[in-house]
């Protein structure tokens, strides 16, 4: 399995991608990475000496930033790492890339430099979000793209469906719709429409979902609208973050208070962790011809290490040729 | 003032409601109260020889239950408290109108009772929703209609602005547009298009507000579709709910974390009350040719006075016929 990592992408690159790179080359012999960036600037955290052999460097002298405009730079910038990533998926030389960067450029170089699956009309960005249960819950799209039609709600749902499979060994995942109640005719004109296509998709479909239920662990895949699926997100980090803001200043308040508060600690800053989506491993953009991982930019090595765990089970279980084989199959049906 | 009360509606009706209408008429003796409903089951909670003057009941013999189909409940049962009371409206024997019964059945009582006001498209429910700065958000559209237009959106934001300015006393609210992110030209389709319109109102608008931002109190206003307004609530209050009971579990743990608890418990249960939207008063109709409140179905006496507080307030403003001055200018500027 070769995977290529963008080792300029993400808030410490490329030291971390580095690092993660050498972590995962060290446990899985299996594996080869090709760490695409700056020579140089790779090198200065390579040890001297002791790269592992399943370890080599792609130069690429250009890099996308954290604000560059996704479409215009991936165009642009031919020799970027992301791009050059990119690059060797569709060339064949790489099963499968991993980026900390630009999250719209990622999309960008997976739409127009690896590809879509033929068939697939939206390629999905679908990270894992935290449940109380641990399972957690994988939500799409949660991409550039904002607005959703009925159909690329069906083909979001049968992706997540067969990454949920494929990847975490689901044997039946449960998809939901993101909704404003569990009726079947509830909802706006987008979710009435897509209802009945995911009633009749070869998914395990579980109907509505409300937003309250998500954190339950309602569903193992929910499918929503890129904006929806953003306010979702955002709505639960920001009451979140506000909720342990203000028992961070109820703790500090007294002295008693303060002693209260080291006892409590332990299983409350256990339980933000748990409730941080980015400790929930790098989010698939599926539908692309190829596997595409988008790990978050303030990856440690160890998260990066984590990617390329998933990569490898990902590549193991032949997701992209189930997604691919799953929409010929109904392209093939239609016709 | 004439406020009438759907003594039937909400949980504990009609006690709550009748203990609710002889506070808030003992209280401000410029107003006079309308209690209509079930003259029997009213008068059981009616103290013998005490009634003040300023409260009569006005008999209705049906009711709309909580799971009643709006709209069909409202055209058949053309007795029910909450029609009856919609009608007083119509026909000019009351100003004002508080239920806390069927939402639905509520706003459908405002549209084809009350009727709309000239101009208006489409009648918005609009809760204020809770921020960390005590101040709150008064959020719109939150009510049975799912999507929306940028025209849409557009009169919400005007109504929204004017609600907050004539009964809250707000010189220029900030009106915000619910949306993944500041900049002018990130969301949707509905959003890209409202955002010009905004721009254009007489209203104060400080431009999209994200999501993770409207418990910070970002803006006074916010503007969004009912299908995304109710995402947000029921993510918040979802994400709220599951937070708060992971620490109850936390606080019961062992013998020293219930002592820890005992210390940290009064500024917690002050918070959580602070961030329960049901606590925020009731939800003003807005867009209708008469004030119609929307209380919480397990609202007690105390609720219903307040709610009573808010339509003297409203009453006393003008509020209504301030936006049909706003909403017919504009008509008359189109023409």
């Amino acid at each position: 399995m070769r995977i290529a990592i963008d080792a300029m992408g993400g808030d410490n690159a490329p030291r971390t991608t580095v690092e993660g790179a050498l972590l995962a080359a060290r446990e899985w012999s299996d594996v080869q990475i090709i760490l695409v960036g700056d020579e140089a600037q790779i090198a200065a955290f390579m040890p001297t000496g002791s790269v592992p052999a399943n370890v080599t460097v792609h130069h690429a002298s250009d890099v996308i930033a954290a604000d560059d405009e996704p479409v215009r730079a991936v165009r642009r910038k031919k020799d970027a790492s992301m791009v050059v990533a990119g690059r060797l998926i569709r060339e064949g030389a790489a099963d499968a890339m991993i980026s900390a960067g630009n999250t719209g450029a990622l999309m960008t170089t997976g739409l127009l430099i690896v590809g879509r699956i033929d068939g697939i009309e939206r390629p999905a960005l679908a990270p894992m979000l935290p449940t109380m249960d641990d399972s957690g819950v994988l939500a799409l799209d949660l991409g550039a793209y904002m607005d959703a039609s009925p159909h690329n709600l069906l083909q979001y749902a049968v992706m997540g469906s067969i990454y949920r499979n494929k990847v975490h060994g689901l044997q039946k995942p449960r998809v939901g719709l993101l909704n404003v109640g569990t009726e079947a005719m509830k909802g706006n004109e987008l979710t009435k429409q897509a209802y009945p296509l995911l009633e009749q998709a070869p998914i395990h479909f579980i109907g509505n979902v409300e937003a309250r239920d998500v954190l339950q662990g309602a569903c193992d895949v929910l499918v929503c609208d890129g904006f929806v699926g953003n306010i979702l997100l955002k709505s639960m980090e920001g009451t979140a973050g506000t909720i342990f803001s203000v028992l961070k200043t109820e703790f500090t308040r007294s002295f008693f208070s303060k002693l209260a508060a080291a006892v409590l600690k332990p299983g409350l800053v256990a339980f933000k962790k748990k409730m941080d989506y980015n400790e929930h491993g790098a989010a698939p953009l599926l539908g692309i011809e190829g596997l595409v991982l988008k790990s978050h930019g303030s990856s440690d090595a160890n998260a990066i290490k984590n990617a390329v765990r998933q990569a490898r089970i990902a590549l193991a279980s032949r997701l992209v040729e189930a997604i691919s084989t799953e929409t010929g199959r109904k392209r093939d049906g239609k016709e």
